[in-house]
This record gives C-alpha cells, sequence and structure tokens, in this order.
C-alpha cells in the first residue's frame, strides 16, 4: 500500500513521490463548434466536435497504460485509445492495443498542436487507429525520431473478416538533422517519410475524403467503396500509402508540409478488368504567434504552444493569439467517379485562414475560415420537392472553443 | 504545477486549496428498479433507470466544464453533459455546448429534487437537451433567475440535416418577489414562464408522450410522427411550447404547478391541406417532510432535501420521509390520431402518491405509486397466437433505489 | 465535508482514514491479444479482449456502490455491472441491480484468478449478468458459501417484452468443509451447485456457443435460436441450468473442475409438436506454480495469485509463472440441428495448455494454446468466389497481455 500524492500539471494527477514512480491521470477534451457556410443549401450549426476521457496509468517504472474514450456522436465504438507501452530503454518503447498507426507529421501531432479546425484532406487518404504492435523511439538525443509496427489494417476495432489476414505494415522515420547544432533557427528543422502497406480484402475499400466543412456530415469530396461505377467490386490487391512531410519552427513562427498518396492495386469489378485507383494530397501551412510565444518541434511533432501569461484582464493578461494560413490540394482517381452520382470530385483546392486565441493552456478558441474549391458539383440533399440541391464550392465558419483538462 | 487536496462534499473532489482555484469532481448516479404493474398484459422487471459518470472541471476562477455520460439502456447516445461555461461576473455566465434547454421548472430541477419516481407527462412537451449557446443568472440576490439560448433544436447530438437550419430560442424566467423579505412564509414563493420557438423541418416531427410507468419501455400515450392519418407529412413550419409554472415552499412543505403547451404549425400531409397539432398538459404537486426537513427553492429550482441525520440504527436516526402526492393531465390532438393504430390518447389524467425515504444524502428510497387514466385503449402488443393486449389505464408502483456519488 | 487520502491497493483510491469510511476506487482493465490459427480459413489478428473502466464507492459503513463499463468492441450496451450493496451484517450483504448472476465457480472467478485465454465452452450454457436482487454471504468462518436471487432474465439491459415476466431464479451454494482445518492440504477443497430456474418467452431462445478461438468472432459452435430447422419457434416454457463444481488448491498446485447443463422445455415449433433442446458440458483443469506461490480459494472462488517478487531485472526478479492445462467436453442437442446449416455440432472436445506470467500483481501475460476438435464441420464464411470454407477442428494460439489498475 503506498500513499499517493495528488495535484495538476497539463492534466489532474494521483502519484508517488518517487521518480517514475505511480501515477494515475484523469482528465478529458471537450470541443463545442459554431459552424456557418456560405452556401444556403449547407446547415449551419452547433456541434459538439470531441467530448473525450481520458486515464493513463504508470504502474511501474517500465510500463505504461492509456485508455480514450469519444462519446461524441451517434457512435458505437467509443473506444480511440487503449494501450500498453513497455518501456526497453529510456528513448524505446514498445506500445501494443489500440493507437495511432505511424504517418504523416499531421497525424501524429496532437489536436493542441495544430493551428486549424480541421486537419488537411490528405488526412483522409492516410491510416487512422487500428490494433497492433509498434516500435517506437529516438536517436541521438531526438535527431532521428522513429516508429514501425504491425496492424490489423481494418481501423478502429475492426471486425471485418476478410480473405486475407495479412497485417499491414506502417512506419513513419523523422529527421531534425541540427537538433544539437547551436544555430537557433535550424535547430527545429525536420523532414520525414511515411507508408504503410497491405494486402487488403474487399472491406478495407471504403475511401471517403472530407473537406473541412464536411467532417461529422454525411457529405464528401470522394467516395470508393465495394459498389463502383464498374459494378461491385470482388477482389482487391494491396494497399499502399505514402507521406513526405518537412517542418520549420524558429521562434514565434513555423511552417509545415506534406504530401500525401493513396493507391488500391487491382481492384477487379465484377466481369471487367482489375485497374488501380489512385490519390493523392498535399499541403503547405504557416504559423505565427502574434504575442511572441516560440513554437517547439519534440519527438518528430509539433507540441502545444504554451502561453506566456494567462487570461486575466484584471493584471491585462490576454494569453496568447497564433495566427495560422493553409493551402491544400487533392486529386482523386478519375477513373472510379461515376458521374451522375455526384459524390466524388476529380480535384478540390482549399485555403484556409485561422485566428487561435490561447486563453490559457487548457482552453483555446479558433475561428477558422476555409474556403474549398470542387472542380465537379456535389449533391448536397434532395428537398421534398424533388429538388436537388448541389454545391460546387464550400466557404465555412468554424468557430470552436476547445477545453483540455 | 500545483499540489491538490482530495475530499468529499457533496461528491468526490480533487481541488486547490485556494477560492476558487482548480477543481476535479469525479462522481456517478445509480438508479435500480422494480416495477409492478396492475394489468397482467405489462411487462413487470427489474431495471437500471440510470446508471451515470459525472466529471465537473473548474480550471480557472472564470470557467467550469461539466461532462456527463449516461450508459443504461441500448442506446448509442451516451453523451449527456458537454458543456463549458464561462463566468461573466459572479451571477452570470454563458454556457456552451450540450446542456438542458432552458424551460420548465420540473426540467430544470436535478432529479435529486424531485419526489416521484418519473417527470411528469407534460415532461414530454418540453425540449430535452440540446447543443447550443445559453446566458443565465440572477439578479437582485436570487430574486430573478434568467436563462435564454440558442440551440440546434435537434435534440441531444442530433444530426439531422433537414432544410431548415434556423437555431431554436429558448428561455426561462423565475421570480421570486418575497425572496429577501422577512416574512418566512413568502420567501420561497415563485412564479415563472418558459417558451421555445424554431422553425423546424420534418425530422423534428417526432413526439412521443408517456406515462410514468410506460418509461423506458416502447409504448407510448401519443405519438406523433412523419407517417401520420394523413399520410406522410411533406412540411412543417413552426414548433413552439410555453409553459407556466409556480412553486411555494415553507418549512416542511412545498407546492409545485406547471402548465405546459405545445404546438406545431402548419404540417403539411400530402395532397392535403396544412394544420397544426397541438398538446397540453398541467400537474400539481404537494410535498411533505414528515420528518421535519426544510424544503428549498434556490436559482429558480427545488434543491434537494438534506436529511438532519443520517440512516444509523445503532444511534437511533434514519434519515428523512418525504410524502408527496401529484395530480396531472395531458390531452393530445384528436385530428392526429389514427383511430385503428392504438397508439395514442386524446386525454389522460394521472393520480401518484410517493414515499421517500432519504436515508443519506447520497442514498434514497422511493415508492411511488401512479394511476393513469387513458381516455382510449392502447395496444401493449401482438401475442404470438395472433391476440392483441390492450389497456385503458395504468396502475404502476415503483420501486427505486438511488445512489449519487 | 471530509478531507480525504489517496493511495493505492489492488488500485488508486481516495478514501477517509477511518475505518469501513468513504472510498472511491478508479480502475481499469486492457487486455490486448494476438491469435493465431492453425487452419488458414480462420482470420489471424491482433485484438483488444477488454478495456473496461470501473468505479467502486463506498459511502457510508453500509452500503456500497459498483459500476464497471466495457468500451471493446462494436456493441451498444457498455454498462457491465451497474449495482448497489446494503451490508446486512459483516458477513450477509444485498445487492441490487445488474451483475453477475450466481452461477459457476468458473462464472464467479474473476479474471485474475483464472489461468486460460478464454473461459470453457460451458460458459456459453451458464446465465451472464442480469438486473435483479441478490441475497449473499457466508457462514462459519468462510465455510459454507452462498449466494441466491431473483433477476429478469433477459441478460444485460435486456428490454425484450415478451409474455412472461416471472423472475429468473439462481441460486450457488459452495461448502468448504476444511476450512477451519489445520490440515493445510483439505483447507481449501470445496464443492459446490448452482441452478438457474426461469419461466421464458421467444426472446430468452438465443443460444450461442463458442470455443476458445470463437470468442468476439461471429462464429459458433452451436446456435439455437426463434428459427430453427422445425421453423420459428411459437412457445417455449422453461429454461433451466444446473451446476456442480469441485476446486482443490494446495500450495503451488490447484485443481478445478465443473459440469453444466441447460435445459429449455417444451419449445413448440410452428405446426409441430413441443420438444425439449438439451445441452452439456464439463472441464477440468490443473494449475501448477513453477515459482512457488500459493493458490488461495477464498469466499467460494479462486483468488488472483499474488507474485512473491515483481519483474526487476535488475534485481534478479521476474515476477511469477503458473502452468495450466485443461481438458474439456461440450453436447448439443442433435435434434434441433439443421444439417444443411452448418453452424451446430453435436459434440466438440478440447484441450488447452497455458503458460501464465505475471510480471506485477497488475500486469500478466499469456500464452494459451486450445485445441478444439469438432463432430461435424462449421462453415467459416462463403467466399467472393462462391466457395465455402469449413472448419471440423480449431488450433488456436492465443497471445494476451493483461493490465489491471
Amino acid at each position: 500500500e503506498n500513499t499517493l500524492l495528488t495535484g495538476y500539471k497539463d492534466g489532474f494527477y494521483i502519484r508517488s513521490d518517487e521518480q517514475d514512480g505511480m501515477e494515475l491521470r484523469v482528465g478529458g477534451t471537450l470541443q463545442g463548434d459554431y459552424r456557418h457556410y456560405g452556401e444556403t443549401a449547407r446547415d449551419n450549426r452547433f456541434d459538439i466536435r470531441r467530448a473525450r476521457l481520458m486515464f493513463r496509468g504508470q504502474l511501474t517504472p517500465w510500463f505504461r497504460v492509456g485508455l480514450t474514450y469519444e462519446f461524441q456522436g451517434n457512435e458505437t465504438k467509443h473506444l480511440i485509445d487503449a494501450y500498453g507501452e513497455a518501456a526497453i530503454s529510456e528513448f524505446h518503447s514498445l506500445r501494443f492495443g489500440q493507437f495511432k498507426e505511424p504517418f504523416s507529421l499531421e497525424w501524429q501531432t496532437r489536436n493542441k498542436g495544430l493551428y486549424f479546425a480541421e486537419r488537411s484532406m490528405g488526412y483522409s487518404l492516410g491510416p487512422k487507429r487500428d490494433i497492433g504492435l509498434m516500435l517506437h523511439g529516438s536517436f541521438y538525443h531526438d535527431t532521428v525520431n522513429y516508429a514501425a509496427g504491425l496492424f490489423n489494417g481494418d481501423g478502429i476495432d475492426g471486425s471485418s473478416g476478410g480473405e486475407s489476414d495479412e497485417p499491414e505494415l506502417a512506419a513513419r522515420l523523422v529527421v531534425s538533422p541540427f537538433k544539437a547544432s547551436s544555430a537557433e533557427w535550424l535547430k527545429f528543422l525536420q523532414i520525414g517519410a511515411s507508408a504503410t502497406y497491405a494486402q487488403i480484402d474487399l472491406s478495407n475499400v471504403d475511401l471517403e475524403v472530407k473537406s473541412s466543412g464536411m467532417t461529422g456530415t454525411g457529405m464528401n469530396l470522394y467516395v470508393l467503396g465495394h459498389n463502383t461505377k464498374f459494378g461491385v467490386i470482388q477482389n482487391a490487391d494491396n494497399r499502399i500509402r505514402t507521406s513526405l512531410e518537412a517542418a520549420w519552427a524558429w521562434e514565434s513562427f513555423a511552417l509545415t508540409g506534406e504530401y500525401f498518396r493513396l493507391k488500391y492495386t487491382d481492384l477487379k469489378p465484377s466481369g471487367k478488368p482489375a485497374r488501380d485507383a489512385e490519390f493523392s494530397s498535399w499541403y503547405v501551412s504557416a504559423m505565427c504567434c502574434l504575442t511572441g510565444e516560440d513554437f517547439v518541434l519534440s519527438r518528430g511533432v509539433m507540441k502545444p504552444l504554451h502561453p506566456e501569461s494567462v487570461f486575466n484582464p484584471a493584471e491585462g493578461a490576454f494569453g496568447a493569439v497564433v495566427l495560422a494560413a493553409r493551402a491544400e490540394y487533392f486529386t482523386g482517381d478519375e477513373d472510379w467517379i461515376n458521374p451522375v452520382a455526384f459524390v466524388s470530385v476529380k480535384e478540390a483546392d482549399a485555403y484556409s485562414v485561422a485566428l487561435n486565441w490561447i486563453l490559457h493552456p487548457m482552453h483555446r478558441m479558433i475561428f477558422d475560415y476555409t474556403y474549398t474549391d470542387f472542380s465537379d458539383p456535389v449533391r448536397v440533399r434532395v428537398n421534398p420537392d424533388g429538388n436537388v440541391d448541389y454545391v460546387e464550392k464550400e466557404s465555412v465558419l468554424t468557430l470552436r472553443f476547445s477545453t483540455d483538462f
């Protein structure tokens, strides 16, 4: 029996006073949105974007456990993260259970370290969370960060029972060559690459690409499923994803950019020859902290920015402000678009500006305006009178209050 | 980093010892029922009525966050409350996220402050929880309490995508004119009014009215949906709710009463003229604390009664006992009743008596007997042999053990 | 208001320093599996087997509350345990809400006290958790343990509304005649019996028997539902379960065995005479702790084994190791098997060997190999090319890391 201490540091904790001793953290995330569209056919509304609970336990110096639950929305899958992690050494760990597949800077960076309401369109091309096993760590004082794992390849709590039970391979490698350098402006420069490879079955052909304003709605920029314009797919071979990334931060300024590519090989519709389906996307974003706080890249990801003074008007303190801009582009495979379905586009380009007001390490407001231009019309809905609403662009203003406790 | 204290006061907490400092509360509610019906066609059974988890965080003096989850039943929507609240001043706050729409004394009063197994039939006519934004507070030392907000109008985690995306307006105003008076018997006298107004779409025409014994079952007193006796509804205009309330408490005695009204305007069935649908209900209830504890009305709602001594037979202490009686009445729109469906009644009146044994601030037993008389037969089920069971009344005894920790 | 202490003992707690004082425990269970089959038709994969949260509250000396949630899988029913328990005396309690029906040693023993990846096939024949009321306790210093209760008989959060609303009776009695004896080798010898009896309706005819490797998949060893080879069942009479158990532990060695029987009486298919359906199963298992720790039986169940030293290679400590072996047998009612459906077998026998490495009271790895032989082929799936995969045996290796915090 141990007597433990209670406190708060980036979250409420109960822990022993030894180094690396026992610790339990209980926390959560709540994000409340208001979304307004420029197009009248779209549905302006309030939304709960995330409502998560988090439990983190450090039970022994060499073992951690993490559980995260998401209760937003009308979903049956509430388990987000559920992993155990054994420390092999100070810098290398083996993680197993359900967690984020290693891929892409944007995906690996926590919500709190991103400065737009939503991730870029390329996010849809990457893997999400999955069940598996991963080795990850860093070499040479954070100069090289790696993660590589084996996963089911079926996504969160995937219970698809296709023919292929080969695991998906996923890996990410990030190099920060000047991490130890004395040149401050080079210190946070990193480049990286990721890839996943899996033999798949039909249940894995389920792509849905979304623009910023389509998040949480039934609308998509591109849909590829079982049932295509060539007929029902009967066989699939591989799914290959690749991404290249670069990031640089210097004092109150940061730049990030990524290129994503997703390829399904040999999708075989009934009675027709097999063919591939290819998708790509890129984004470039720039962040500037108007109140002078510094951006930090650590362990291959962008750290959440910590305001120097927290909101307290009585003392003339108002927190930190980050201004961010992003350009992005998506190309969907033309071949697989059914022109009468109006659910997929060949190309889309999007531009975002976002103002982040970080009142407190735990509280943030985001004002994000994103304009997306589609190459083809997308159906919004069929009205009761039989008329169909289409949109060819989307301009969406998202107001978000986010709190992490 | 702060070191915090751990304790219990109306729930377990971790908090700093400063005034208005950081605080996390973790708690829950568990209600186990046994329900017995006088009618043999109905299904006597044990039930878990509520099984909630609650997290409340005070992160900064000016910001609170609340998360409540309900895990009872075979539902996918577990998120009950998910709100952030910014204190504008000591007496006024801005709340956003998902929470109870401001409407009606009975709805605003917590479970622990109500002395019957279920809320009255009028509860079905009011709004429930929704996603939105609300300003609320009080003036003149609790003499005037107000709350007004904008909501999606689609209920919990509503993701309906109708044509109308106008927000619902909801407001409640309660006046306690003698709050500051020295006349004890006038102090807790309050009157109030509430209203909601929304332009709606078809997905919002989904009324289900339930009697006490129908809670948690598939049975209803009145159903109004898409598909009516006039055919499928193709258009809807407004939904307007109003309620009037009065409450009075003096020492161990309390009276409450409310009148509810719900109106859908211009429901347009296919090929037929549009018409309105109107519903109303009222209840009057009286509570008497046999063990002498006082009832308290504060911030416009009934506070849970605190027993003077907790159950401890060794010291001859048995907690508090509250006896309560209620009469209520419901009128449903005659026009929209399909006489061959047997799912709706024109009128219902109900009478309840309930004994509340409050063993401890956290433990309560309720013995509630409610008799409801229907103006028309309601179908219970079709038996395998083809016979149909109907009921024209309901007499239900609910035994509940309730614990809040 | 009370100030409480924080600590860890078999879980994190907040509690007062009085004897039997207020206490809140927050904990969880995470089990990550990798499952590999000897049969190529089966699907090797990673899995989250359990991802539970647990809250236990002791609010007053005479009342406890327990809530357990399971978030693994694509399920809507997350509430596992939700009960209140009133202490009648030191040794007898009344429990109500949702919890495990009293039946069988294997079912009553917690996961941590079992040494195979999955419970035996007989587990499928027993009751699971249900909503009801139970008296349980022990006499003569743990010599006699009993539990008896009334339940809905419809399982977790059952909301089936059949004709029969008679409660299910369930009881278990365990006798350890030599508990107080000075003969160490007789002390932990116990024998017991359990039974359940219920008048049922059609919704209760829903048997699915699974082998070790079928857990969490859609496959079964035997399926009995509404729709049988004799046609749709129109009436059902009783469901009767019985089990006999014996267990013995002496120092580092333990033996357990059980016999299960399940009988549905007078299942009446449409236009055919009523007939019974009968099922039985047994298992025998032996456990040996290679590192010398002792097994303990207490309150009628097997206690989790506590390692003498926790994993710490620097000090040459590696935890405890338990080797376990099990033989089991299942017989399904021949009459109700539809020979062209390939979803049920007449008989199955299974053999398991399992190595348990208990690194820490909270961490355990299990390596379980189970071979099951079926008397008849069972369909695995229909391939896209029209071929059907069948199996007549199952050899499955389960690797599990389990953590309880």
